[in-house]
């Protein structure tokens, strides 16, 4: 058995990590932080995680908590991280990131779009970029890894396949996402009050959401050039779930069963990524609650367009359910371990 | 008073149209028609219509109809209510078809996309695309109305300015459009239970949608060429609204304002489209149940691409309220008559 | 054209009044307040309210707005309404108090459950109980309205008949209601936030809600001796309505067809309550948007009980709508002006 | 590893077996039956069961199955479970039927509410109503369970220990129950449609739900005497869930703690019922995917009334999770085997 602390524990994708680790045959949390919720029992948050009902959120008081686990998982705010996250690093210890803080490789880029400095160069240049459907390798010798945002994996694991082998132009790749309010965290604001978001639909952060540069710094990386991209999320009436409707011009003719046979071969022995049937698109509720991926697409014809279309749970695949599978790479245990269950339907 | 027949009156469309015109002052409803529900009264279908207790679903009997009304609203599926409008139009009434088949000025088109040919091309001839910001004089002077489709509404209002004057390059204009689940009519389908739907989001239709031709019709009218658009659908869990978010390549360089002034300009004295100050954006809920159509953009200056969205209730100015504008217009009643009331929020 | 002003006009029911009286031909809204909001436009809070856009909260200062109004609606927190409500109501303006502060006749009854002592008894003693159906004639004139709470509105519509007319038995009475989630107020809380309510369920305020002391005075008068009731609210995901479920035992024998005659007749007149016929059940989807109430009854024979279930939506007739009915009543206007719109469905 | 079959497997508690058998180490599904769907794979109906993508539907042919599997859960309709259940029991093989046949010891009660005779009532004095918390030793012993229905489980649950306690008065128990709209099954039914029911809140059955005498039977079994409820259930917009509030007279004076106490005390060792502590009420939410049972209880002293409410997930506790429950009990397995996952929070 292994320990495991959760640095910013008091958020849903916290209460995500206990759920999911609760089946974890080889890991035992001995660690839970909330500076706000200091002293509460995890259950005065989250009634529904019973089996905790002894666990007590303390402050992160870094040093004692360093003794008490072997592998960290850190869901604090982005920015805030930044520090933490090298402290235990350099401490030795095994580090899952779940924050922005060390997914960006070049700091100046980190900087623009979160308007703080990167104050631990030398440790970002470590870490890993922990989507393991294009970095397992890495991350098995990786200590630090920089667990990927609900959208960028949403819409990486939707394009790599199709920038990679120049299946479309990427002068005008179009990412068309829609997440459920678990994205927006657990928190007290008016715009997120279930009257305000139920029975609604919008977009927002139009062309300055964050995830843009994580998007294509992987999307840069598949091709080899810098890519842009237009990203657009919107909110979605619902909990859990990201939907992602990508466009890109294809840059040859081709029917739809040739580019499902090379997204097929691509994620052949992936666990978590299941390619749809011609003719077959995800829904997010299809993948609710799971650490499953799904990947439909079709070929307009009439437009000479390729049009992805991916689903995840934002909690599990887009959050801690990878952060999981990442921790079951690096410990190299079963890579599914406590990620084997389908998704909750209905 | 005039008189109002409604043909096809026991799905959403017709019960909205009632629900509209309950609070109209010229118009009295004297026929609704329902094949299966005939015998039937409104409020066994559709409890909330109360002050229509007295209202009997008949069936369709056209002859004895006639007499009955001067207006006529045709809800009926696409394909059967071909006919059924020749038959009013030469009788001499006037009428608004709700149904796709007076929508596509080429028959040809047509059928390619519904399957079926068109019987009556004569009276297609005099039909009129009922999209009162286009197309408002002709409403005027014509008795046969093409209702929009509700999808086409929010596309077509939404790229039109940009279209006309040649802001956005016309070879690749994507509409990622979302629709609330009314959309897919009354009807005993698994697909649209309730547990199906709620915390679900998909795309359908990818690609071949029958909404695509009539966007693409208006636009080309626009464009004064040809234009072929990538339309993708995508089924929200909630009850009413379609929010379309819709992309096009700058043609020169331009800021969000110089666009939004574009816009303002030519919604300027439309009593049903508000375009939004920058940096705010439509919401699905801001417009339920009224006949207002929200349009909000944005330049992403990273891509040189213009984004933007639309925002209306399918039910109202997607279906029954434009149908009741239509015939407001047609009979030179005000035309914002029963149609004043602000959006249900929350 | 009276003036009216709205002290509070910035949580739901603020806004819902603005929504009803847009369409009301004899009002005029002169001002709205709001201590948090002061400087801002109706439309920065209320989107959807854009006919208002040139309307800006200002503080409540009540010599100032003194002037502006001639009927003044206050939906200010309950306890700091009675100073505001008093002020007016002694200049000899016209007061409809939507908060509970002039609800209960009783000033100990008022400080045992709002935990606070009630400053203007004197104002309490010429406070009339808003329930039209109680006491339509003397609200027709009083210038000062306690407009009803919004659960005691949907239990006392659903009860007062087998209550007066001894049909049930008063010991053992039971009212277990459940509200949509616009019933808790516009506000940033974690409780109420959408990923908490959405897809639960749940009892609050067991045994304590405030609404029960309501309940008790107006079942009280209508029995002629002090009757105490179990009360039991629930949260339920969706935006509005209340259905309450209620629990007599039968005192004598009766048919369902007997109690709803009874039923019918008391209510014969009402413009705004709806009793529904026999195997017809309410649904808080039928009311929404409108003031209207439905109620349906039912005895169960094997178990000697009365089983009555009513609905209302809690923002219109528990709130806003019969705040403007009873401003009808009180100024002499047609008692449904602005209130005939039928429920928005879907 | 043991070999189990689903009759009727094409419906919401067939998908919930096949989800929460996926994860169970001893048992192998071998045989899923449905006629409407016989040569349709198991991810033609629900795709997010991509683990048998190779299990094909097939007709319910006895002879062909019983060859198959050694335990069969039944979850055919009411009615045709009655044959079917009898052949396998006498074939010696284990049963756990999911549908009511078998539910009702006295099979005169039965037909008075399933209007249909049992005709195989020598078999039926062999079930085992399947509540391990009231008939765990039985269950070791018999090779045919049961299933309890979904609101028997959470109103029993809820009031066994006051009811064999001899804490309320059985003359007037109130059963106040809500239910998410999976209870209704997987069917093409408009009322049960998402625009029907999204938004709306309802009773429905009102006296003459077929669960009320389940609920009887059980608690009149506790009371030593014949006991009649009302039952009254409600529909509410959400997947999953159950809250059922209950209601009591007390027979003699107590406080919250006191009677909490005896709950707690009741249900010490069970491993799927939580009682909560004072103040702490049930959430649908809470319990949602899981095998759990949440109760909560307050004794309102102005009243002299006992007020319970239970939570539970429809399709698992009250349905799939109990059914496996059973089977492991039967088979001698762990009992929480493949049901120890809290539940999915948002």
């Amino acid at each position: 058995m292994i320990k495991a602390a959760i640095c910013g524990g008091s958020g849903y994708t916290g209460a995500e990590l206990l759920r999911i680790l609760s089946g974890h045959p080889e890991v035992e949390i001995t660690s839970v932080t909330s500076e706000k919720s200091a002293g509460k029992r995890v259950t005065d948050l989250f009634p529904h995680l019973h089996k905790y009902a002894g666990l007590i959120y303390e402050p992160l008081n870094k040093e004692k908590i360093l003794q008490k686990a072997d592998v960290f998982f850190m869901a604090l705010p982005h920015g805030t991280s930044q520090e933490a996250v090298d402290y235990f690093f350099k401490k030795g210890k095994k580090v899952i990131d779940l924050s922005a803080d060390y997914r960006l490789s070049d700091p100046a880029i980190y900087e623009e779009w979160y308007k703080t400095p990167h104050n631990y160069t030398d440790t970002l240049k470590k870490a890993v970029y922990g989507l393991p459907e294009l970095h397992r390798e890495e991350i098995k010798n990786s200590p630090l890894i920089a667990n990927p945002g609900c959208y960028p994996t949403s819409a990486i694991l939707g394009l790599y396949p199709a920038v990679k082998e120049g299946i479309i132009d990427i002068e005008n790749i179009i990412v068309d996402s829609k997440s459920g309010t678990s994205g927006a965290g657990r928190k007290a604001d008016v715009g997120f009050s279930y009257c305000e978001v139920n029975e609604g639909f919008k977009a927002y952060g139009i062309a300055v959401h964050r995830h843009t540069p994580e998007i294509e710094q992987e999307l840069s990386g598949a091709a080899g050039v810098k890519i842009t991209v237009n990203f657009t999320p919107h909110l979605v009436p619902m909990d859990r779930g990201i939907i992602s409707t990508m466009y890109g011009k294809m840059l040859k003719k081709a029917d739809t069963v040739d580019i499902l046979a090379v997204y097929k071969n691509y994620y052949a022995s992936e666990p978590f990524v299941n390619v749809l049937d011609e003719g077959i698109f995800p829904n997010a509720k299809n993948v609710r609650g799971s650490n499953y991926c799904e990947i439909g697409l079709k070929v307009n014809k009439r437009t000479n367009t390729l049009i992805i279309v991916s689903a995840i749970d934002n909690l599990v695949k887009g959050a801690s359910g990878q952060a999981v599978q990442n921790m079951n790479i690096m410990m190299g245990f079963e890579e599914a371990t406590a990620l084997k269950s389908m998704a909750l339907f209905p």
